[in-house]
């Protein structure tokens, strides 16, 4: 998705990243419903925010009122999100801003700050037991000088910040060590172009953050996970003179967003081809809702995303709760996940991450 | 569970307490397996808690490797444990209880406070849809100067604070309004009998505590909730002159409390007897574990015990999250719960909590 078009150098920022995350949007979206063409397409929702901007949901779902009868879709439920929002922080929001981004210098205002979010976040929980979970985010966020008689939106004030962060991980119920290699490495390909310290930062930064510490376990097998990423310097790559290049500049670090968003569809779609129509058993899918179980365990107490969702008044609910699966379970002191099983062996690498690359 | 025996009264406050949620632990346990004599009994899991105390869990399971076949039990999965715990409040910890528990006046030590608590929680899940959820939790808490040579145990310092808590609530998927009065007229003839003030009081505590801001919905019909209470004042009850009588001695507040564990069976078995075997369909199966999904919710989210329990490094996890139901479901922009229908009718009291007695 190179851009060959030399107008769009003068574009915005916030236009550039729009365009893109609405056109990825819909290439993720084509790709799932290619690959099952018998199954509802995916439902597109689009919303207005009261207090500025728009979104689009787009999420696959088949209930049946029979929860026992199983459906034959390859998804069970997925959401493929994009929002484009701006607004007016609080002070309060820029307090709690500067402490989750602390190289950000944000200015106290009595009135708040304009900001401008626009982003892409998704999560897809396939139906067969051994296609793992996936999920995925970028994002591009604006803090500009309050300008009079507008609140973000089409004429912005000074650029006061600006970051990318983002972020791609698999979840799998059962190990397939080809599936966790191929994933890491279309991802480490992507890094690499960009800066060699790119993908070793970034897949620890993932390790780190999707970690359970109640369970004493990742999420998942991991992936990437970054933030805050703008020219300044980095708390989690290397400072100069050992930084090797990278990209600091609006225009590079888009790219690298870019190459990632587009890398999304061919790390992810050949493992669920491979995997969703592999024959299974009754305690391979109660294993994996128990896995489910570990991922609303995350989402809900420790996902910064979900919290600060929840915790914002007039937040579209139903988008940010997306991410949760369709069905989860829970058993007191489970004898599944032992030595020397299957299940075994996920818990493994769950409890010590591994390089996949 | 009158206590005639007079040495009783000599017996120190946290023997007392230990003595009593044994044996209602038992009671309660032995109802549920006396209701349903063909399903699994409990499984007794005692514990021993490195830093001192010990506990026990009785947990009611019966997995299935073919999730989708119906099981027959009345329970679904329950849990009811007691705990019987001392040691030392670390000073980060001593400010955090100062924090939850205003009316305590607790020192600074740089060493810590000793600690004494004991309790009994609860979660039943029934199976059938029109069986409600049911929890209830009461506990004893002390803080005691540090003595040589102990961290609380035998031989404990002089008593800085106590308190008892606790509370008791009902979560149905379908209203039955004859259910929600029967709990609440249970649980009001024992405050009455102690207070004309405490039913009001702590029926209002519990709908505001067992709420879910971001669904702008109550977990269920309520019951009541209560902490802090020893013989100073009360933030939530009237003060003098105002005051009508209410427990305020240790006797006296433990006499209500156990009064209230007493009530527990007779609250809640008869609704459960009436409610286990009606015919259900698969769209209110689907329904109740969509309200589970919100059970989910509000305790990984909000509940003060689950968050303080997952943050505590050792606790027991599994004893915590023991709360969790079997299963639940999260579907995105749900069709069930509108105006008109029975699962319309519930949304409603969740909606604009009512007076049931």
């Amino acid at each position: 998705m190179a851009n060959s078009d030399p107008s769009e150098k003068t574009k915005p920022m916030r236009k550039q990243v729009e365009e893109y995350i609405v056109s990825l949007q819909d290439q993720i979206v084509s790709s799932f419903e290619t690959l099952d063409p018998g199954a509802p397409a995916f439902k597109r929702d689009s919303w207005v925010r009261a207090q500025g901007g728009t979104g689009q949901s787009c999420v696959f779902a088949c209930p049946t009122d029979d929860v026992a009868v199983a459906q034959s879709t390859v998804l069970e439920k997925a959401g493929v999100n994009i929002s484009i929002v701006h607004g007016t922080l609080p002070p309060a929001a820029i307090k709690q801003m500067r402490a989750d981004h602390t190289s950000m210098p944000l200015p106290d205002r009595p009135d708040g700050l304009p900001f401008f979010a626009a982003g892409i976040s998704l999560v897809v929980h396939p139906r067969n037991p051994h296609a793992p979970t996936v999920h995925a985010n970028y994002r591009y966020f604006e803090i500009t000088e309050p300008t009079e008689g507008t609140a973000g939106g089409s004429s912005p004030g000074e650029l006061l910040a600006w970051w990318f962060g983002g972020g791609c991980d698999l979840t799998p119920s059962y190990l397939y060590e080809a599936d966790a290699t191929h994933f890491h490495s279309t991802l480490k390909t992507v890094c690499d172009k960009h800066g060699a310290q790119l993908y070793p930062a970034f897949k620890k930064w993932c390790d780190e953050y999707f970690y359970i510490p109640h369970r004493a376990e990742t999420r998942g097998v991991g992936g990437i996970f970054f933030d805050d990423l703008n020219e300044g310097p980095h708390a989690r790559l290397p400072p100069p003179p050992a930084a090797a290049p990278r990209p600091s500049t609006p225009a590079d670090i888009f790219a690298f967003v870019r190459d990632l968003g587009d890398a999304f569809v061919p790390s992810y779609l050949p493992i669920l081809t491979a995997r969703h129509s592999l024959p299974h058993t009754p305690l391979q899918r109660r294993w994996q809702l128990v896995r489910r179980g570990r991922y609303v365990e995350f989402n809900l107490v420790y996902d910064r995303g979900t919290k600060f969702g929840l915790m914002t008044p007039g937040a579209r609910i139903e988008s940010i709760l997306m991410s949760l699966p369709e069905t989860a379970r829970w058993e007191y002191m489970s004898d599944m996940g032992e030595e020397g099983t299957e299940e075994g062996r996920l818990m493994v690498v769950l409890r010590t991450p591994r390089e996949w690359v």
